[in-house]
Order: structure tokens, then C-alpha cells, then sequence
């Protein structure tokens, strides 16, 4: 294996207390970018600011979503490696980076010609963030870093949404570079489809 | 109960830290809305930032209370489930928010004519803070997922307190929309109800 | 004692990691103060923002200090009431806040008639700090919240610096309304002074 | 030793959630650096702000590696004195500063007379976060705090990195006051050097 050596000098509560901290703070600078602008009076600015509020809940869900599989993911790790604690470090890289892309669509969707590369550059965000999530998985699994040989019912889930939220945010992006309003749409749908627990809520409405 | 079988995969360890993190930095993000405008001396300009500090003090302090009773809540629960995992994310999701409307207040007490829309965008935060906590405990109690019977004194008391504070948000924000001085102060005189141990004080007092 | 019943609801480790992430957040806030202005050459701007150096380091040494004296404080206790509880949500606030005279003392050391004031809001600030730091400590040891007996190395060496810092806080304050930069001067002293363990550096020199 | 009665009263536990807080802390506020600028449509500004991009991943990668690095200093440690936690501090105070020089390349890289400046601050201040990180490992080693007598594979190959690191920022300072662009390309390519696991990589390659 050649990683057994140093297995132990990796750990794996300091990983989770800095990436809890990451996510923490980049979910909550986030709000650094609701802003009102002049002119007008206050509730002509409150009800101007509305792409501010949409871009706060969707990246807001989006951190949400990605901090849940991220525990859901590490809680059934038996040990760490190097390459995966960089693999974390890159998933954190872009999450952090989030707040930016978030701010241009909260800025630029008052203005026709910006929308769509705004909405664009946020999409490819959400994506990135995913796709190396998936890749963590993967890695995960092929280095059997597992606890047990299950992934536990959280993770089958988020892997269960896999394919579905590729497909969806691709479609996204490309809808978005002629309708952008649509892909935010669609980013707000995927945002809640990540978040929350489909077959949880089937089940209990089902027992009313 | 469907429940049962990913139980272990949700960590309350985790939980506990992110949701730690997302409310020391809302809370310590409210000192950046702490801010002196020209003109005039520095003195003048202090002076005229009074709405500033009445407005960090009364969030510093309504997100401490709903920090202390997360702690109370979650420190009782025996384990987790999906959903209120996801009550978590939403509460943290207006908690986060509240330095936006904390800055409206800031910043347009001065303006007569914003006062009472920012007073009552803050009131609504802050009311809706407290609802969705009072949602969580209440899930909690009907999916049993306290550890032991009783719920112990912090949560106690916190409940004892809801009616009175739940009444007085509402009454402060039908006011604000007229007198939003008045709110204010109901809002600050709420929030030092939420943070006092009053029956702790009395007895305390009552020793001497 | 009338406390005995409530006090398992209150955790330790919560009230350590909500503090942890407070001062950790203030402390790195305080680089937003470090700023450069125009006009002038860059290298010109970076020497003209000297102030807004001498206070990052003078407050990120202060919140050190402040973090270690908690540190060593809470380390002691055997457990928390819920008065205590209030008194660490009263100086994380103070703590939170000092970004705010921290940004006046950077801004406001190139305006002659300005510094006094920023300088005596900053010392008070400081001030402050200390003040609730030992009333924390005066609380814990009148209601024996602590472990054992004693109260260990660092928390005596923190309590025998407590009569010198008073009185620097207080001279420099009274000072600073006349002449705010030797003031400065005094609260840059005292924060090396807090944050040396001088007693173990004398000894760990007389070794050579 | 001197040290032997108050090391109880040290907590690394506390060390760790504050260290990690502020590093975590410090690397997702660089993202608000990342900022476009009109004039120009906002693809325009977004391909003008590359500047603001390389100093954001260099700056993540060097906290990233130096969070790493702090991570495998303290799980190796058996307990902790007052020097250390002091070291400890410091290198703390110039990660949280780096987000300032960061800004100054960002917004400098677009004119030439402040790129040279710009460039040499970030330097000095990366290059000073890695010496007094070796200097905490140096005080550890000597007042053998470590638990073990080996230092772990991870702590071993961040020493082995050591003097190429040094010769690297060396050499990057002194160009970039001639070229400044090739100092950055430099610090990029240590940042990478110093966060990829390159013995693990060969090691992995080697397998297929």
C-alpha cells in the first residue's frame, strides 16, 4: 500500500474542525452580498435587491448540501491519506470561492447583457464543487478508506442524486448562456433537490 | 420508524461544530455594520452612529439567546434524523441572514422616512429566528429523539419564555409600522429577556 | 444552591468552541482594517498606513491574550452555570467589537484632532476586556465552579498581572486625552505584556 | 525544567479549534478580494481581474499548507508549554495578515510601478509564515514536547521540503523586484510544491 506509514499522523477531527470552519464561514459571508442600492426609497431598493435574496438561498443550499455530504462522507472514513486531505483542500478552495460567483449574480441580474456570463460562471461553480465531492467519493472507495464495507444511507442517497444533478446543472449551463433567469431556476431546483431528504419525507408523509 | 437504519451516519458532533462556527461568525460579523459616516468631528460622527450600536448590541444578543438554546436543544437530543438536520440548515440560514436587516436598521434609523420598513424587516428576522426554533424543539419532542424523558431546566425555561416573546414580537412589529422607535426598544428589551436566567437572578438574589 | 438541577444542561465544550470560533473570527477580522489609501505611489501608501499596522498587531494581541486568560480560565472549571454562560456572551460582545475602535485608531491616526477620541474609545474597549475577564474568574472561584483548589500556573500568572494592566489601562487612558500616540505606545506595552509569560522566560534564559 | 507544573493547564484540544478557526477563517476571507471593476462589459472585467485570481489559489494553497503543516506539528506533540502556544500566536498573526498583501497583488498586478512592491510585501510575508512555523518545530524538537521519539512521515517530508521552500521564496524576493511576475509564477509553484504529497504520487503512479 505504501500509505500505511504515516496513516496516523493524519487526523481526522482536525480535517472535519477545518473544513467545518470553511463551510461555516463561507456560508456565512455569503451574506455580505445582500445589499440595497440608491436610488429610490428603501422598499423600492429592498424589492430591486431581489436577485440578492435568490442568490443568498441558492448558494446558502448549495454550501448546505455540500457540507451534508461532506459529513456524511468523512463520518465513514476509518483513516485518512494524503491525497484525499488535498482532495479536500481543492473542494474547500472552491467552495470559499462561492461568495464571488454568488455576488455577480446578485450584482448582474438587473442588467441584461451581464446575466448570462454571470449566471454561466456561477453554474460552472456549483458544478465544480460537486464534481470534486464525486471525486472524493470515488477516491474514498477505491482506496478503501471506508469504515465497513457499506456507505451508510445518507451517502447512498447522495450518490443516488448523482447523476440527476450533473444532468441538471449541464442543462443549466447551457440553457443559461441564452436564458440565464431559467438557469437560476434550475440551480434554486437542484439547490433544494440536494437538500432535501426525498425518500425521509416520502416516508413520513406516509405515515400521516 | 424508516428511521432507524442511517441514525449513525448523522453526527451531532458535526452538526454541533458547523452550526457553532455559522453562529459565532453571523455574530461577530454584526461589528462590521458598526460604522462612522462623515462629516462632521469624530465625536459627531459617534454620536450620530448610536442606531449602530443599539442595533449590534440587540442582534449580539438575539443571537446569543438562540445560540444558548441550540446548545440546551441539541445537547438533550439523543441522536438525529434527516429532517432535523435540514431544520437545522434553515434556522441557520435566517441567523445568518440577520446582519443584513441588523444593517438596515443601522443604517436608516436616521432616515425617518426607511424607519419603519427597516425596523420591520428586522422584527420579521428575528420573530422568524424564534418560530423556527420553537419548530425544532417541537419536532424533536414528537420523534422522541430526546435522550431522556424530561428536558431539562435551560429548555424549560426557554419554552416558558416563548408565549411572552412570541407576543411581544408580534405586538413590536404591528407598532414599528408607525412608532418604530417604540420596536426597537421592545426588541432590545426582548433580547435581554432572552439572554437573563431570570428565576437563576431571583434565586441568586433571593441568597443575599 | 439552587443550581445543582441545570447544571448538566450546559456544556463545557459548546461554550468553548462558540467562544473559540468568536475570538478566533475577531482576531482575523482585524486584518479588514489594514488598508491603503490613495493618492501617492503604493510604497508611499504603505508607509503612510503605519497605523493601521501598530493596531492590528496591538489588538491581535490583546484578543490573544483575552483568548489565553479564557483558555486557561475555562480549563479550570469543573462546570458552568448559566450566569457564567452570560458573563462570556458579555465579553465575547465587547471582544466582537473590537474591530470597530480598532478601524477608528487605524483611520484616525493621521487626523490630529481625531486621535484623542479614537485613542480613548480604543483603551476603553480594552479596558472593558480585562474588567469582564476578571469578573469571570472573581465569579467562578465565589461559586467553586472550579475542578480543584488551586487554580493553576497560568491562571495565577494571568491574575498577578491584573493590578499593573488596570492601572496601565487607566494611566494611558487619562494620558491619551492629551497626548493619544504615547498612549498607543501604553497599550502596545501592555499587550506584549499580557501575552509574555514573563516568569518562564526569566527561567528558561537562566538555564544558559 | 520549570515547565513540568503548569503544563496541565495547556490545552491542545484548544489550541487545535482556535488555530483551526483562524486559519479557516483567514483562507475563505480572501475571497473577498476577488472582486471585478468597471469599467467594461463584465466579461471584460472578469478576464481583467485575473490578477485577483492567482493571488486568491496561492494564498489558499499557502494557508492550505500551512494549516497542513501546523496539523502534523501538533498531533505529534505530547503536551504543550507557554512558548509554544506563544510561537503559536505569532505565526497565527501573520497567516491572518496575509489576506492584506494578497489584496495589494491583486490590485496592483495591473500597474506596473506597484507590482514590484506588491509583489515583495507578499513575499516577505510568506516567506516569514514558513520561517517561524520551522521555528515551532525547532522549539518542539528542543524542549522535546514531541510524544514519540519520530517525528511521522508527514512532519518528515514537510523538513525535507525545507530548504528549497527557503531558497525559493529567497530567490523569488529578490527577482521580483525586477520582474514581479516571475516572483508570482514562483510562489505559485512553491504553493503547489508545498501542498502536493509528491513522495505519495510517485508512490501511486508507480502502481500502475
Amino acid at each position: 500500500m505504501g500509505k500505511a506509514s504515516n496513516q496516523q499522523s493524519l487526523s481526522k477531527t482536525r480535517l472535519e474542525a477545518f473544513s467545518d470552519g470553511v463551510f461555516a464561514i463561507a456560508i456565512t459571508l455569503l451574506v455580505l452580498d445582500v445589499v440595497v442600492h440608491p436610488p429610490g426609497s428603501l422598499s423600492e431598493q429592498l424589492i430591486h435587491a431581489w436577485p440578492s435574496y435568490v442568490a443568498y438561498v441558492i448558494s446558502f443550499l448549495t454550501i448546505g448540501a455540500a457540507w451534508i455530504s461532506h459529513t456524511t462522507l468523512t463520518e465513514r472514513l476509518g483513516h485518512l491519506d494524503s491525497v484525499f486531505l488535498r482532495l479536500n483542500l481543492l473542494v474547500l478552495l472552491v467552495v470559499a470561492f462561492l461568495p464571488f460567483p454568488t455576488h455577480l449574480v446578485a450584482e448582474s441580474l438587473r442588467n441584461v447583457n451581464d446575466e448570462r456570463i454571470a449566471v454561466t460562471v456561477y453554474g460552472l461553480t456549483l458544478l465544480t464543487i460537486r464534481l470534486i465531492g464525486t471525486l472524493m467519493v470515488a477516491y474514498a472507495k477505491r482506496e478503501k478508506l471506508f469504515i465497513s464495507q457499506g456507505e451508510g444511507a445518507e451517502l447512498k442517497r447522495d450518490g443516488s442524486k448523482l447523476i440527476p444533478v450533473l444532468l441538471g446543472y449541464t442543462l443549466a449551463i447551457m440553457l443559461g448562456l441564452v436564458f440565464p433567469r431559467v438557469a437560476v431556476i434550475i440551480y434554486f431546483g437542484i439547490a433544494i433537490y440536494l437538500v432535501l431528504p426525498l425518500s425521509e419525507l416520502t416516508k413520513s408523509l406516509s405515515r400521516y
